[in-house]
């Protein structure tokens, strides 16, 4: 087999063999098959695509290139989320939690953020004496006591994802729907669960900015997963606008518990009841109504509080800071955002946004950086509210004062006013399972 | 500037800038940009293709990353000819001479045969003592003495050439026209000739299998030579079928002394004076008829031939071999191939003569490889003529009897035999001057 036949094959609008895509990420992560070949092959997939089974086989031999997370030691169904990514997404802490009162098992790994968007390991590590980080056995244990643990991202996982996503990002083809959906399920068929649930963003604050690109994505990852022998489902979320209105590190640890305890902003909390109510249907939980009927419960009844308590003490953390958000340490400085006119918010750029509260320390532009846990917005007027002149749109929160003007600047120029009330979008699109799409 | 945009832009269908084709090429070409990013361009240049600027901003890019060979020194009006190369096609040998015996001046670097095509050098060097490495002091006198030299390529033209074909050679990016086109023509731009005048082969012989693909080919070269400000035009020629009868380094330059003196093939005789009256027509010698009349004229009076003796002694050869072509060194063993059928020859895949004859040693495989002068074959039936049983349609010389029965059978396998007469396909399909093709 040679490499170069691979790459005309592709190039002229063939469909890869099994063996010859295994042949190419095998000798890419062994170093027989050099970078200039594999990138002349990205740049083909990025004009040419690949079909369901090629983008399913890529990503089972992405995934097989390094640990493959055995999770038998732990009992019951075990359920994975995954969110592409937005600004506000602390959904992570809402839903795990639900999802785990209820009784699936969430023994997540995640991420930390980059760039406009934030991660749900450094927004737990915002809670004093918390850890994500912990060998194999602790990691069980904690899931076998108290049905959760969402840890860092640890060992070997998926190598040939790391290799192939550092080449992509200097060759122009980071873009591509198979490549972003192997990228992305290779991690997650190698981190074992049973089912995977994937929260597919899409608007201005999401890497898939129009509704039809996200719906393709979820598709493939839904293929690739069910391809795998998991239970893979996907709900396409707004990010036309940031979810609840905290964001920033332990802003959203805050706002995520105040939901739990049934006293957050009406978006997130909709949102999450969905995606759990979606994990406890991949789990074999029932009907969807029965479903949600259950995180509803679980809500309702405080379980779901307890459970994130319970996860915060079981990773070390202090769980009285959840009970009481106001023992978070706040930022020394506030800064108000007022409006400079009156009319509605007919539009927030949200990557803009969310790079506002990067700049106020809340994220980080390289993978070495800091982050200051306390930093980040509080939103006080979204999209489709009506403001008057001199009204607080946010309060941003830094521990240098210096920090507020070009994060303010960036923020005021994320949002546009009209005399015209916006039309009102939803908060979730539509649902995407094994060959079947509905939408809302 | 950064190389990333570069390949995003050419991607996305936009068109690249004189500065990012200069910064793509210069960088490449001194290290400071890797591999794996001119393969990702290079493919999406494959899918988008350049418009005529852009080829030619990078055929002058990739010209000026070496020597660009003055060749002031000599007077008078230098005109290059170039053949994408073929089957048979001793062309140079004959247009060459034909050339500068009406006085334009040709002052040539040709190339070495590689897999089914043979090349000029190799033919040359068939004639006892001829030496092709020439000093540029010598080259240039030997070109001022008798208006004619064909050198081997030497010095350091177009090094950027060499290392993006290599690299084009081993991600399936070489069948690209504007890529071709600015690998031609950028090491005849810096081969310093005024004039260039192309013979674009087409057909089963030729690297263009397609009469469009020629045309577009031919296009792009002439546009790149004329933004330059060299007189370009171009030839398109049939390979469908080997030009001439004989194929082989020595047995072609026999073909061509009879040719001159007036005694060779009817196809042959015809695209060389054509070829020839467009060099001088390049040159300025007067209209197309007037040319034409000046070369038939050099052949008629055996001024051409006297050209292409005086050459060979020029460049050290022993000039009596073109006079009398059976001082030449004949391949000690000869093979009579035979149809087996009767009927009519209605195609010859060109490409398999060519490879045939090179493996009776003719050719080479690869660069490092030797020709054997003496080997080749000469053609007793070509497409169009009638054939019976047992009759001779070729003539195998080799020096060993072993390398006879593969050529047979690839020589065999390139014919095809039937009851009806084919139709006589032109010899020359087109002429592509700037802005204007005509169709013969």
């Amino acid at each position: 087999m040679r490499m170069y036949d691979i790459i005309m094959k592709k190039r002229n609008g063939g469909t890869l063999a099994e063996e010859e895509l295994r042949f190419a990420v095998n000798g890419y992560v062994t170093g027989k098959i050099p970078d200039y070949q594999i990138s002349a092959l990205l740049m083909a997939v990025w004009f040419q695509g690949m079909n369901d089974t090629e983008t399913a086989v890529l990503t089972d031999a992405m995934a097989k290139s390094g640990d493959m997370v055995d999770l038998s030691p732990i009992e019951g169904v075990k359920v994975d989320k995954h969110s592409t990514g937005g600004v506000g997404d602390k959904t992570t802490l809402v839903v795990a939690p639900l999802a785990a009162a209820c009784g699936v098992k969430v023994a997540k790994m995640s991420g930390r953020g980059l760039g406009h968007t934030g991660g749900t390991v450094d927004k737990l590590e915002s809670i004093p004496g918390l850890r994500t980080a912990f060998g194999q056995q602790e990691f069980f244990d904690i899931v076998n006591r108290t049905g959760i643990c969402v840890a860092g991202q640890s060992g070997n996982l998926a190598p040939a994802d790391k290799k192939l996503y550092a080449l992509r990002d200097v060759t122009a083809t980071v873009d591509s729907i198979p490549l972003i959906a192997s990228s992305i399920m290779s991690k997650k068929l190698a981190a074992g669960s049973d089912c995977i649930l994937l929260d597919v963003k899409t608007g201005s604050g999401a890497f898939m900015k129009s509704l039809e690109d996200s719906i393709a994505l979820a598709e493939k990852m839904v293929a690739i997963g069910e391809h795998a022998g998991r239970k893979t489902a996907a709900l396409i979320t707004n990010m036309d606008i940031p979810l609840g209105n905290y964001i920033g590190n332990s802003l959203e640890v805050i706002e995520a518990a105040e939901t739990l305890k049934g006293k957050g902003p009406e978006d997130l909390t909709e949102v999450c009841l969905s995606l759990a109510a979606n994990m406890l249907y991949l789990a074999g939980r029932g009907s969807m109504g029965e479903c949600m009927a259950q995180v509803q419960a679980a809500l309702r009844d405080g379980s779901a509080l307890e459970k994130l308590v319970e996860m915060a003490e079981a990773q070390g953390g202090d769980g009285s800071v959840i009970r009481d958000t106001s023992l978070f340490p706040r930022a020394p400085y506030e800064y108000q955002v007022r409006a400079s006119c009156e009319g509605w918010i007919t539009r927030m750029d949200t990557e803009a946004v969310g790079i506002s509260s990067a700049l106020l320390g809340a994220g980080r532009t390289a993978k070495e950086d800091s982050v200051d846990y306390s930093a980040g917005i509080i939103l006080k007027k979204k999209t489709g509210d009506y403001v008057r002149e001199g009204e607080a749109l946010a309060v941003l929160l830094a521990s240098e004062k210096t920090l507020f003007g070009e994060s303010e600047k960036v923020f005021m120029g994320a949002l546009e006013f009209s005399g015209q009330k916006p039309e009102r979008e939803p908060l979730i699109f539509a649902r995407v399972e094994k060959e079947k799409i509905v939408r809302f």
